[in-house]
């Protein structure tokens, strides 16, 4: 953590976007004692402002290029949906070596985002996805601990530099989270079970209920395992279509089965084959509370 | 609530089963400074011997009939699939004008039970269901807290008597609870919505990720979002087929529908509409906000 420090304490770091992610890697660097250097880009004036005044940065810009002027370490913690443009802008704006790292939900699409924009640059591009969030956006949702304790997956390409690599380790280290690396599309798949499909399901679940007749009296008499079960449907839809959207080649096959086992499960509970309920259930149950052990 | 104190401290109170729900009833009874005689069904000798010993009960009985001699004031608070059992136990045992009520997640199919068992003394029923509960189970998992600001619903039948009304509020409300009425077909249609189409989804998802190859990273890399959607995955799968098997009436269209809402959801990932995606999270998200507010 020590060496991760001082290694950090060298970069001038820039970050693109300071909505839950950016603004809490920028709260979280002030946390851990770094103290060189953070500007940042954003979306208007008015956030620029904001966020200096609120102390999260040097500096804020909203234009991109202006806001990675100097920086030797740029993480763009936009919505998927910005990542193209972020991007593009970078090309012909970012100091000789300096290193670029990303923060996007999905990574096959950021890599052809970086691709794009990069290109021959492209070995100092890193992609990475930290698994931590809320369901909350914009400058005033982060804070400086949500990553700690929580994994960060990197997915280097083949053209990711060695050092490149070991200075954004560097980074989500000092932030107190556990780094690891995977194949891109291996990462696609994974979180398009345990992130992307959930969401999908919950807004859509909301989304039924709510155009129901019944409507306000189902919401009524919801208690606490719907407002648990229905608490990633209050996430940014703009995001997650453009997060769906961007990863639908991994999502579509994990939705397809669930769609079969929930058809399955169907024809279970109108044949009345209650063994076969409680068997689907008991085995859900044995994986859920698995996963609740391991995590202490 | 004084009025309600007063009603009730006239009771000799009997609860057949100390599960969560049972186990809450008579922690929060004490808690609520109810002095008088609390009587309970349990399962065996083993748990007889360790609610007595936890101070939950005054005496425990494995023996329906024992449990509930003498009472003025029954609540069988034992899973829907033996809901029907118990009921045909008390025919003979209870007192004459003894108030019996239930706390089964379904209510046409309890008031079923409690036809066949109670015959004419059917109007001495109240079928009661509180919404409030945890994923946990047991003689520990119940909490004197369980219900407080919490609904109740109660679903009188044509022959339900005031008087049995007006004492089983009393004892809701001593509890914290708010209470009110509803048409029981009517109750396991909302029912059905809010809480046991949720668990069948969050089931079968978990039973769906545990089934595939990458099973173990995949639960390795679920972050919070998947923790707080899954959680009623871990609830008591033997009582949760029994509600579902007793409810399929309610669930089913409503699952239909859910899995009907998917398809159109897949079919707008597959081709690529992202505004399609953004309207139906964007109206999930406006009612799930809505939801959050209405609760503070």
């Amino acid at each position: 953590m020590s060496a991760a420090r001082d290694k950090l304490a060298a970069e001038r770091i820039s970050v693109i976007g300071l909505g839950l992610i950016g603004g809490s890697i920028v709260r979280g660097l002030r946390a851990a004692g770094y103290t060189g250097p953070i500007q940042a880009g954003v979306a208007d004036a008015a956030e620029a402002k904001r966020a200096v005044e609120l102390g999260l940065v040097d500096r804020a810009e909203t234009d991109t290029a202006k806001a990675v002027a100097g920086a030797t370490l740029v993480v763009v913690a936009v919505p998927i949906g910005a990542m193209g443009a972020v991007f593009a802008e970078l090309a012909g704006a970012i100091a000789p070596g300096a290193v670029v790292t990303d923060t996007g939900s999905t990574k096959l699409s950021v890599i052809e985002n970086a691709r794009a924009g990069m290109g021959p640059g492209i070995g100092h591009y890193v992609p990475g996805h930290p698994i931590a969030g809320t369901e909350r956006s914009g400058l005033d949702a982060g804070f400086a601990q949500l990553f700690d304790g929580r994994r960060v997956i990197l997915t280097p390409t083949p053209e990711t530099d060695a050092d490149a690599l070991s200075r954004v380790e560097a980074l989500w280290s000092v932030l107190g989270a556990r780094v690891s690396e995977m194949d891109a599309a291996h990462h696609d798949e994974v979180l398009a079970a345990t992130s992307h499909l959930p969401h999908v399901l919950a807004f859509t679940l909301v989304d039924t209920l709510a155009r129901m007749a019944e409507r306000t009296e189902i919401f009524e008499y919801a208690a606490g395992g719907f407002t648990d079960f229905t608490r990633i449907a209050s996430s940014n839809p703009e995001l997650w279509s453009d997060i769906v959207t961007a990863n639908h080649d991994a999502i579509l096959p994990v939705l397809e089965r669930y769609i079969g086992d929930l058809e399955a499960v169907r024809t279970a509970i109108a044949s009345g084959e209650r063994a076969t309920l409680a068997a689907t259930f008991g085995r859900a149950k044995d994986a859920r509370d698995g996963l609740a052990a391991e995590r202490g």
